[in-house]
Protein backbone atom coordinates (compact mmCIF):
# COMPACT_ATOMS: atom_id res chain seq x y z
CA UNK A 1 0.00 0.00 0.00
CA UNK A 2 2.83 2.75 0.98
CA UNK A 3 5.30 0.64 -1.52
CA UNK A 4 6.82 4.24 -3.05
CA UNK A 5 6.58 5.99 -0.14
CA UNK A 6 9.33 7.74 1.68
CA UNK A 7 9.87 5.60 4.87
CA UNK A 8 9.55 9.06 6.58
CA UNK A 9 7.91 11.44 4.74
CA UNK A 10 9.21 15.59 5.19
CA UNK A 11 6.57 17.23 7.38
CA UNK A 12 6.19 20.65 8.01
CA UNK A 13 4.40 21.65 11.74
CA UNK A 14 2.97 23.91 13.76
CA UNK A 15 2.26 22.95 17.15
CA UNK A 16 0.88 24.73 20.39
CA UNK A 17 1.83 23.13 23.53
CA UNK A 18 0.15 24.13 27.21
CA UNK A 19 1.08 22.75 30.63
CA UNK A 20 -2.27 21.52 32.57
CA UNK A 21 -1.63 21.50 36.51
CA UNK A 22 1.14 23.95 36.94
CA UNK A 23 -1.24 26.52 39.29
CA UNK A 24 0.33 29.58 37.60
CA UNK A 25 -1.59 30.97 34.28
CA UNK A 26 1.62 32.17 32.76
CA UNK A 27 3.13 29.54 30.19
CA UNK A 28 6.18 31.59 28.92
CA UNK A 29 8.45 29.51 30.82
CA UNK A 30 6.95 26.70 29.69
CA UNK A 31 7.30 27.59 26.09
CA UNK A 32 10.61 28.90 25.96
CA UNK A 33 12.08 25.71 27.64
CA UNK A 34 10.21 24.04 24.32
CA UNK A 35 12.70 26.19 22.09
CA UNK A 36 15.97 25.46 24.12
CA UNK A 37 14.29 21.97 22.67
CA UNK A 38 14.31 22.88 19.22
CA UNK A 39 17.10 24.79 19.18
CA UNK A 40 19.01 21.49 19.82
CA UNK A 41 17.12 19.41 18.39
CA UNK A 42 18.74 20.77 14.96
CA UNK A 43 15.32 20.99 12.97
CA UNK A 44 14.64 24.08 11.20
CA UNK A 45 11.99 26.73 13.41
CA UNK A 46 10.97 29.73 13.14
CA UNK A 47 11.39 31.96 16.15
CA UNK A 48 10.66 34.75 14.42
CA UNK A 49 7.67 33.43 13.36
CA UNK A 50 6.85 32.18 17.15
CA UNK A 51 3.40 33.32 16.99
CA UNK A 52 1.25 33.77 20.26
CA UNK A 53 -0.07 30.28 20.18
CA UNK A 54 2.06 28.23 17.89
CA UNK A 55 5.80 27.66 16.86
CA UNK A 56 6.68 26.12 13.44
CA UNK A 57 9.07 23.74 12.83
CA UNK A 58 9.75 21.02 9.79
CA UNK A 59 11.90 18.17 8.92
CA UNK A 60 11.75 14.05 8.47
CA UNK A 61 8.77 13.37 10.43
CA UNK A 62 10.12 10.85 12.98
CA UNK A 63 12.30 14.04 14.13
CA UNK A 64 9.47 16.61 14.23
CA UNK A 65 7.68 14.02 16.31
CA UNK A 66 10.81 13.03 18.30
CA UNK A 67 11.09 16.93 18.94
CA UNK A 68 7.42 17.20 20.31
CA UNK A 69 7.82 14.27 22.42
CA UNK A 70 11.07 15.69 23.73
CA UNK A 71 9.25 19.43 24.66
CA UNK A 72 6.67 17.17 26.67
CA UNK A 73 9.63 15.96 28.33
CA UNK A 74 11.39 18.94 29.10
CA UNK A 75 8.18 20.25 30.28
CA UNK A 76 7.24 17.62 33.01
CA UNK A 77 10.80 17.59 33.90
CA UNK A 78 9.98 21.32 34.70
CA UNK A 79 6.75 20.64 37.15
CA UNK A 80 3.69 20.28 34.81
CA UNK A 81 1.98 17.11 36.04
CA UNK A 82 0.87 16.74 32.46
CA UNK A 83 0.59 18.54 29.22
CA UNK A 84 -1.28 18.56 26.26
CA UNK A 85 -0.23 19.66 22.76
CA UNK A 86 -2.05 20.40 19.12
CA UNK A 87 -0.04 19.48 16.20
CA UNK A 88 -1.08 20.63 12.90
CA UNK A 89 1.31 18.35 10.57
CA UNK A 90 1.13 18.56 6.85
CA UNK A 91 3.12 16.28 4.16
CA UNK A 92 2.93 16.28 0.42
CA UNK A 93 4.25 14.54 -2.78
CA UNK A 94 3.05 16.37 -5.49
CA UNK A 95 6.22 18.69 -5.22
CA UNK A 96 9.72 18.11 -3.14
CA UNK A 97 10.10 20.62 -0.32
CA UNK A 98 13.62 22.06 -0.18
CA UNK A 99 14.72 21.17 3.20
CA UNK A 100 13.97 24.20 5.43
CA UNK A 101 11.59 26.06 3.07
CA UNK A 102 8.27 24.78 3.64
CA UNK A 103 6.99 26.81 6.11
CA UNK A 104 8.16 30.11 4.52
CA UNK A 105 7.27 28.68 0.78
CA UNK A 106 3.46 28.55 2.14
CA UNK A 107 3.74 32.28 3.26
CA UNK A 108 5.44 33.74 0.21
CA UNK A 109 2.81 32.15 -1.93
CA UNK A 110 0.03 34.04 0.24
CA UNK A 111 2.28 37.24 0.13
CA UNK A 112 2.71 36.73 -3.75
CA UNK A 113 -0.77 37.09 -4.09
CA UNK A 114 -1.75 40.11 -1.84
CA UNK A 115 1.43 41.71 -3.08
CA UNK A 116 -0.65 41.46 -6.84
CA UNK A 117 -3.87 42.81 -5.34
CA UNK A 118 -1.95 45.99 -3.93
CA UNK A 119 0.27 46.45 -7.96
CA UNK A 120 -3.86 45.91 -9.18
CA UNK A 121 -5.31 48.48 -7.00
CA UNK A 122 -2.73 51.04 -7.58
CA UNK B 1 17.34 17.98 31.54
CA UNK B 2 14.88 14.88 30.75
CA UNK B 3 17.20 12.53 33.04
CA UNK B 4 14.30 10.88 35.10
CA UNK B 5 11.51 11.01 31.56
CA UNK B 6 11.37 7.92 30.00
CA UNK B 7 12.23 7.46 26.26
CA UNK B 8 8.75 7.34 25.03
CA UNK B 9 6.31 8.85 27.10
CA UNK B 10 2.67 7.30 26.87
CA UNK B 11 0.51 9.26 24.76
CA UNK B 12 -3.15 9.63 23.88
CA UNK B 13 -4.33 11.41 20.92
CA UNK B 14 -6.77 11.95 18.41
CA UNK B 15 -6.15 13.11 15.63
CA UNK B 16 -8.22 15.02 12.23
CA UNK B 17 -6.79 13.83 8.92
CA UNK B 18 -7.57 16.22 5.61
CA UNK B 19 -6.63 15.23 2.18
CA UNK B 20 -5.93 18.20 0.05
CA UNK B 21 -6.06 18.35 -3.56
CA UNK B 22 -8.50 15.22 -4.30
CA UNK B 23 -11.31 16.89 -6.38
CA UNK B 24 -13.84 15.17 -4.18
CA UNK B 25 -15.45 16.76 -1.25
CA UNK B 26 -16.21 13.16 0.12
CA UNK B 27 -13.22 12.06 2.53
CA UNK B 28 -14.71 8.93 3.82
CA UNK B 29 -12.68 6.53 1.82
CA UNK B 30 -9.75 8.13 3.02
CA UNK B 31 -10.58 7.92 6.73
CA UNK B 32 -11.67 4.19 6.08
CA UNK B 33 -8.18 3.98 4.94
CA UNK B 34 -6.57 5.14 7.98
CA UNK B 35 -9.01 2.92 10.27
CA UNK B 36 -6.82 0.11 8.15
CA UNK B 37 -3.92 1.43 8.89
CA UNK B 38 -4.49 1.93 12.59
CA UNK B 39 -5.99 -1.98 12.38
CA UNK B 40 -2.57 -2.62 11.65
CA UNK B 41 -0.72 -1.05 14.11
CA UNK B 42 -1.89 -3.21 16.94
CA UNK B 43 -2.08 -0.10 18.81
CA UNK B 44 -5.42 0.49 20.92
CA UNK B 45 -8.07 3.06 19.21
CA UNK B 46 -11.04 3.65 19.46
CA UNK B 47 -13.85 2.99 16.38
CA UNK B 48 -16.62 3.01 18.22
CA UNK B 49 -15.79 6.77 19.26
CA UNK B 50 -14.56 7.91 15.92
CA UNK B 51 -16.37 10.84 15.54
CA UNK B 52 -17.46 12.79 12.98
CA UNK B 53 -13.69 14.74 13.19
CA UNK B 54 -11.74 12.75 15.02
CA UNK B 55 -10.15 9.24 15.64
CA UNK B 56 -8.80 8.59 19.44
CA UNK B 57 -5.61 6.06 19.69
CA UNK B 58 -2.74 5.39 22.38
CA UNK B 59 0.35 4.00 23.12
CA UNK B 60 3.88 5.04 23.57
CA UNK B 61 4.50 8.15 21.33
CA UNK B 62 6.77 6.84 18.92
CA UNK B 63 4.19 3.96 17.64
CA UNK B 64 1.64 7.02 17.91
CA UNK B 65 3.11 9.22 16.27
CA UNK B 66 3.99 6.59 13.26
CA UNK B 67 0.71 4.66 12.89
CA UNK B 68 0.15 8.96 12.13
CA UNK B 69 3.01 8.74 9.65
CA UNK B 70 1.46 5.79 8.24
CA UNK B 71 -1.63 7.42 7.50
CA UNK B 72 -0.42 10.35 5.80
CA UNK B 73 1.18 7.74 3.27
CA UNK B 74 -1.72 5.35 2.77
CA UNK B 75 -4.07 8.70 1.76
CA UNK B 76 -0.76 9.86 -0.35
CA UNK B 77 -0.66 6.24 -2.03
CA UNK B 78 -4.62 6.96 -2.34
CA UNK B 79 -4.21 9.75 -4.95
CA UNK B 80 -4.22 13.09 -2.30
CA UNK B 81 -1.32 15.25 -3.54
CA UNK B 82 -1.39 16.95 -0.04
CA UNK B 83 -2.32 15.65 3.28
CA UNK B 84 -2.57 17.73 6.33
CA UNK B 85 -3.59 16.41 10.22
CA UNK B 86 -4.28 17.78 13.26
CA UNK B 87 -3.43 15.83 16.54
CA UNK B 88 -3.91 16.42 19.87
CA UNK B 89 -1.66 14.57 22.02
CA UNK B 90 -1.16 14.56 25.75
CA UNK B 91 1.13 13.11 28.47
CA UNK B 92 1.09 12.79 32.40
CA UNK B 93 3.76 11.95 34.87
CA UNK B 94 1.28 12.05 37.83
CA UNK B 95 -0.03 8.93 37.70
CA UNK B 96 0.26 5.79 35.39
CA UNK B 97 -1.81 4.82 32.83
CA UNK B 98 -3.53 1.60 32.45
CA UNK B 99 -1.87 0.85 28.71
CA UNK B 100 -5.42 1.23 26.30
CA UNK B 101 -7.62 3.23 29.15
CA UNK B 102 -6.75 6.45 28.76
CA UNK B 103 -9.19 7.29 26.53
CA UNK B 104 -11.69 5.10 28.35
CA UNK B 105 -10.43 6.80 31.88
CA UNK B 106 -11.25 10.03 30.49
CA UNK B 107 -14.81 10.01 29.01
CA UNK B 108 -15.08 7.63 32.58
CA UNK B 109 -14.68 10.52 34.87
CA UNK B 110 -16.85 13.01 33.49
CA UNK B 111 -19.22 10.29 32.77
CA UNK B 112 -19.05 10.13 36.79
CA UNK B 113 -19.57 13.82 37.39
CA UNK B 114 -22.56 14.14 35.23
CA UNK B 115 -24.62 10.82 36.88
CA UNK B 116 -23.97 12.66 40.47
CA UNK B 117 -25.58 15.54 38.81
CA UNK B 118 -28.77 13.79 37.86
CA UNK B 119 -28.52 11.37 41.13
CA UNK B 120 -28.83 14.42 42.98
CA UNK B 121 -31.62 16.25 40.58
CA UNK B 122 -33.84 13.45 40.51
CA UNK C 1 -18.02 38.35 -2.55
CA UNK C 2 -20.50 36.33 0.06
CA UNK C 3 -23.77 37.15 -1.72
CA UNK C 4 -25.04 33.96 -2.04
CA UNK C 5 -23.88 32.29 1.10
CA UNK C 6 -25.99 31.70 3.97
CA UNK C 7 -25.65 34.04 6.54
CA UNK C 8 -24.91 31.67 9.13
CA UNK C 9 -23.48 28.38 7.77
CA UNK C 10 -24.41 25.20 9.64
CA UNK C 11 -21.08 24.34 11.26
CA UNK C 12 -20.06 20.62 12.29
CA UNK C 13 -17.69 20.72 15.27
CA UNK C 14 -15.69 19.22 17.78
CA UNK C 15 -13.90 21.01 20.00
CA UNK C 16 -11.68 20.71 23.11
CA UNK C 17 -11.17 22.95 25.84
CA UNK C 18 -7.86 22.87 28.70
CA UNK C 19 -8.62 25.16 31.35
CA UNK C 20 -5.03 26.56 32.44
CA UNK C 21 -3.77 27.77 35.73
CA UNK C 22 -6.09 25.85 37.74
CA UNK C 23 -3.41 24.04 40.24
CA UNK C 24 -5.15 20.24 39.35
CA UNK C 25 -3.94 18.05 36.63
CA UNK C 26 -7.96 16.71 36.80
CA UNK C 27 -9.89 18.75 33.98
CA UNK C 28 -13.10 16.23 34.54
CA UNK C 29 -14.66 18.98 36.15
CA UNK C 30 -14.36 21.58 34.10
CA UNK C 31 -15.17 19.12 31.19
CA UNK C 32 -18.80 18.27 32.95
CA UNK C 33 -19.48 22.06 33.61
CA UNK C 34 -19.25 22.30 29.20
CA UNK C 35 -21.62 19.78 29.24
CA UNK C 36 -24.04 21.40 31.22
CA UNK C 37 -23.78 24.52 29.59
CA UNK C 38 -24.07 22.41 26.21
CA UNK C 39 -27.23 20.72 27.15
CA UNK C 40 -28.51 24.56 28.02
CA UNK C 41 -27.32 25.64 24.41
CA UNK C 42 -30.21 23.28 23.32
CA UNK C 43 -27.61 22.58 20.10
CA UNK C 44 -27.24 18.46 19.02
CA UNK C 45 -24.34 17.56 20.59
CA UNK C 46 -22.94 13.57 21.15
CA UNK C 47 -22.04 12.87 24.68
CA UNK C 48 -22.23 9.15 23.66
CA UNK C 49 -19.44 10.53 21.33
CA UNK C 50 -17.50 12.35 23.99
CA UNK C 51 -13.93 11.01 23.28
CA UNK C 52 -11.14 11.56 25.62
CA UNK C 53 -10.36 14.92 24.20
CA UNK C 54 -13.09 15.73 22.05
CA UNK C 55 -16.93 16.74 22.07
CA UNK C 56 -18.88 17.16 19.12
CA UNK C 57 -21.24 19.70 18.48
CA UNK C 58 -23.74 21.15 15.59
CA UNK C 59 -25.96 23.73 14.35
CA UNK C 60 -25.89 27.21 12.70
CA UNK C 61 -22.10 28.66 12.90
CA UNK C 62 -23.14 31.56 15.59
CA UNK C 63 -24.72 29.57 18.21
CA UNK C 64 -22.14 26.43 17.56
CA UNK C 65 -19.60 29.07 18.76
CA UNK C 66 -21.69 30.89 21.16
CA UNK C 67 -22.27 27.64 23.28
CA UNK C 68 -18.14 27.39 22.94
CA UNK C 69 -17.98 31.09 24.36
CA UNK C 70 -20.20 30.13 27.26
CA UNK C 71 -18.08 27.20 28.07
CA UNK C 72 -15.08 29.33 28.69
CA UNK C 73 -17.18 31.39 30.51
CA UNK C 74 -18.20 28.62 33.00
CA UNK C 75 -14.72 27.35 33.35
CA UNK C 76 -13.86 30.77 34.13
CA UNK C 77 -16.36 31.09 36.84
CA UNK C 78 -15.44 27.29 38.11
CA UNK C 79 -11.70 29.34 38.93
CA UNK C 80 -9.63 28.84 35.59
CA UNK C 81 -7.82 31.92 35.49
CA UNK C 82 -7.12 31.03 31.48
CA UNK C 83 -8.86 29.06 29.02
CA UNK C 84 -7.31 27.26 25.55
CA UNK C 85 -9.62 25.72 23.15
CA UNK C 86 -8.55 24.06 19.72
CA UNK C 87 -11.69 23.83 17.45
CA UNK C 88 -12.14 21.92 14.56
CA UNK C 89 -15.08 23.31 12.43
CA UNK C 90 -16.62 22.30 8.97
CA UNK C 91 -19.32 23.61 6.34
CA UNK C 92 -20.16 22.52 2.88
CA UNK C 93 -22.43 24.13 0.59
CA UNK C 94 -22.45 20.53 -1.89
CA UNK C 95 -25.40 19.67 -0.10
CA UNK C 96 -27.74 20.05 2.79
CA UNK C 97 -26.99 18.58 6.12
CA UNK C 98 -30.07 17.51 7.82
CA UNK C 99 -29.80 18.99 11.34
CA UNK C 100 -28.49 17.57 14.06
CA UNK C 101 -27.03 14.85 11.27
CA UNK C 102 -23.63 16.07 10.39
CA UNK C 103 -21.47 14.01 12.61
CA UNK C 104 -23.47 11.20 12.77
CA UNK C 105 -23.74 11.18 8.67
CA UNK C 106 -19.51 11.36 8.80
CA UNK C 107 -19.38 8.71 11.31
CA UNK C 108 -22.07 6.28 9.39
CA UNK C 109 -19.93 6.40 5.76
CA UNK C 110 -17.04 5.35 7.49
CA UNK C 111 -18.25 2.38 9.10
CA UNK C 112 -20.04 1.50 6.01
CA UNK C 113 -16.89 1.71 3.93
CA UNK C 114 -15.53 -0.64 6.55
CA UNK C 115 -18.68 -2.99 7.01
CA UNK C 116 -18.14 -3.25 2.92
CA UNK C 117 -14.30 -4.62 4.00
CA UNK C 118 -15.08 -7.08 6.36
CA UNK C 119 -17.96 -8.86 4.05
CA UNK C 120 -15.60 -8.95 0.73
CA UNK C 121 -13.25 -10.49 3.13
CA UNK C 122 -15.57 -13.17 4.30
CA UNK D 1 -23.09 30.36 36.65
CA UNK D 2 -21.69 33.04 34.86
CA UNK D 3 -22.84 36.53 35.77
CA UNK D 4 -19.91 38.39 36.44
CA UNK D 5 -18.33 37.60 32.84
CA UNK D 6 -18.41 40.10 30.11
CA UNK D 7 -21.08 38.56 27.54
CA UNK D 8 -17.98 38.58 25.19
CA UNK D 9 -14.66 37.96 26.36
CA UNK D 10 -11.43 39.05 24.83
CA UNK D 11 -10.27 36.43 22.39
CA UNK D 12 -6.74 35.55 20.79
CA UNK D 13 -7.18 32.94 18.26
CA UNK D 14 -5.09 31.42 15.75
CA UNK D 15 -6.69 29.35 12.73
CA UNK D 16 -5.76 27.51 10.24
CA UNK D 17 -8.25 27.01 7.56
CA UNK D 18 -8.61 23.99 4.35
CA UNK D 19 -10.41 24.08 1.17
CA UNK D 20 -11.66 20.62 0.53
CA UNK D 21 -12.56 18.91 -2.54
CA UNK D 22 -11.18 21.66 -4.58
CA UNK D 23 -9.14 19.70 -7.01
CA UNK D 24 -5.80 21.71 -6.55
CA UNK D 25 -3.01 21.08 -3.94
CA UNK D 26 -2.02 24.83 -3.62
CA UNK D 27 -3.99 26.65 -1.10
CA UNK D 28 -2.46 29.64 -1.20
CA UNK D 29 -5.39 31.39 -3.28
CA UNK D 30 -8.29 30.72 -0.52
CA UNK D 31 -5.65 31.95 2.24
CA UNK D 32 -5.03 34.84 0.68
CA UNK D 33 -9.12 35.47 0.07
CA UNK D 34 -8.89 35.27 3.93
CA UNK D 35 -6.50 37.92 4.26
CA UNK D 36 -8.57 40.27 2.63
CA UNK D 37 -11.69 39.08 4.59
CA UNK D 38 -9.85 39.87 7.76
CA UNK D 39 -8.27 43.38 6.30
CA UNK D 40 -12.46 43.94 5.99
CA UNK D 41 -12.93 43.00 9.51
CA UNK D 42 -11.59 45.74 11.61
CA UNK D 43 -9.64 42.97 13.35
CA UNK D 44 -6.12 43.14 14.57
CA UNK D 45 -4.41 40.17 12.60
CA UNK D 46 -0.90 39.70 11.95
CA UNK D 47 0.41 38.91 8.42
CA UNK D 48 3.45 39.55 9.26
CA UNK D 49 3.54 36.18 11.54
CA UNK D 50 1.21 34.66 8.90
CA UNK D 51 3.13 31.46 9.46
CA UNK D 52 2.68 28.23 7.41
CA UNK D 53 -0.41 27.23 8.93
CA UNK D 54 -1.92 29.74 10.82
CA UNK D 55 -3.08 33.59 10.97
CA UNK D 56 -3.71 35.37 14.08
CA UNK D 57 -6.19 37.52 15.04
CA UNK D 58 -7.74 38.69 17.81
CA UNK D 59 -10.61 41.14 19.65
CA UNK D 60 -14.58 40.01 21.15
CA UNK D 61 -15.07 36.95 20.85
CA UNK D 62 -18.52 37.17 18.53
CA UNK D 63 -16.19 39.57 15.95
CA UNK D 64 -12.83 36.59 15.92
CA UNK D 65 -15.34 33.94 15.03
CA UNK D 66 -17.42 35.99 12.79
CA UNK D 67 -14.76 36.93 10.48
CA UNK D 68 -13.70 33.20 10.41
CA UNK D 69 -17.19 32.41 9.27
CA UNK D 70 -16.76 35.01 6.82
CA UNK D 71 -13.77 33.34 5.36
CA UNK D 72 -15.61 30.14 5.74
CA UNK D 73 -18.09 31.60 3.07
CA UNK D 74 -15.56 33.43 1.16
CA UNK D 75 -13.63 30.13 0.35
CA UNK D 76 -16.68 28.78 -0.24
CA UNK D 77 -17.71 31.39 -3.09
CA UNK D 78 -14.20 30.97 -4.72
CA UNK D 79 -15.42 27.43 -5.08
CA UNK D 80 -14.52 25.02 -2.34
CA UNK D 81 -17.62 22.42 -1.66
CA UNK D 82 -16.43 21.92 1.57
CA UNK D 83 -13.94 23.87 4.29
CA UNK D 84 -12.30 22.50 7.40
CA UNK D 85 -10.76 25.21 10.34
CA UNK D 86 -8.63 24.53 13.05
CA UNK D 87 -9.17 27.17 15.69
CA UNK D 88 -6.76 27.96 18.52
CA UNK D 89 -9.11 30.29 20.87
CA UNK D 90 -7.88 31.77 24.08
CA UNK D 91 -9.39 33.75 26.89
CA UNK D 92 -8.13 34.92 29.92
CA UNK D 93 -9.73 36.68 33.42
CA UNK D 94 -6.80 36.99 35.28
CA UNK D 95 -5.31 40.33 33.48
CA UNK D 96 -6.86 43.07 31.01
CA UNK D 97 -5.47 42.09 27.58
CA UNK D 98 -4.54 45.90 25.33
CA UNK D 99 -6.92 45.48 22.87
CA UNK D 100 -4.74 44.22 19.64
CA UNK D 101 -1.56 43.33 22.03
CA UNK D 102 -2.87 39.75 23.18
CA UNK D 103 -0.67 37.68 20.43
CA UNK D 104 2.57 40.35 20.47
CA UNK D 105 2.35 39.93 24.35
CA UNK D 106 2.43 36.32 24.43
CA UNK D 107 5.55 36.38 21.81
CA UNK D 108 7.53 39.09 23.67
CA UNK D 109 7.60 37.02 27.16
CA UNK D 110 8.94 34.01 25.52
CA UNK D 111 11.43 36.36 23.95
CA UNK D 112 12.24 38.27 26.85
CA UNK D 113 13.20 34.65 28.67
CA UNK D 114 14.87 33.77 26.16
CA UNK D 115 17.34 37.01 25.87
CA UNK D 116 17.98 36.66 29.54
CA UNK D 117 19.23 33.06 28.70
CA UNK D 118 21.72 34.53 26.17
CA UNK D 119 22.35 37.46 28.40
CA UNK D 120 23.19 35.01 30.99
CA UNK D 121 25.56 32.66 28.72
CA UNK D 122 27.59 35.27 27.06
Amino acid sequence: MTTNMPNDLYAVADFCLIPIGTGESSVAEYIAECHRVLEKSGLTFKDTCLSGYATNHEGPRSEVSKAIHDCHAAVHAKGAPRVATDIRIGTRVDRDILAGDGNDHKVRRVEEILARDRATAS
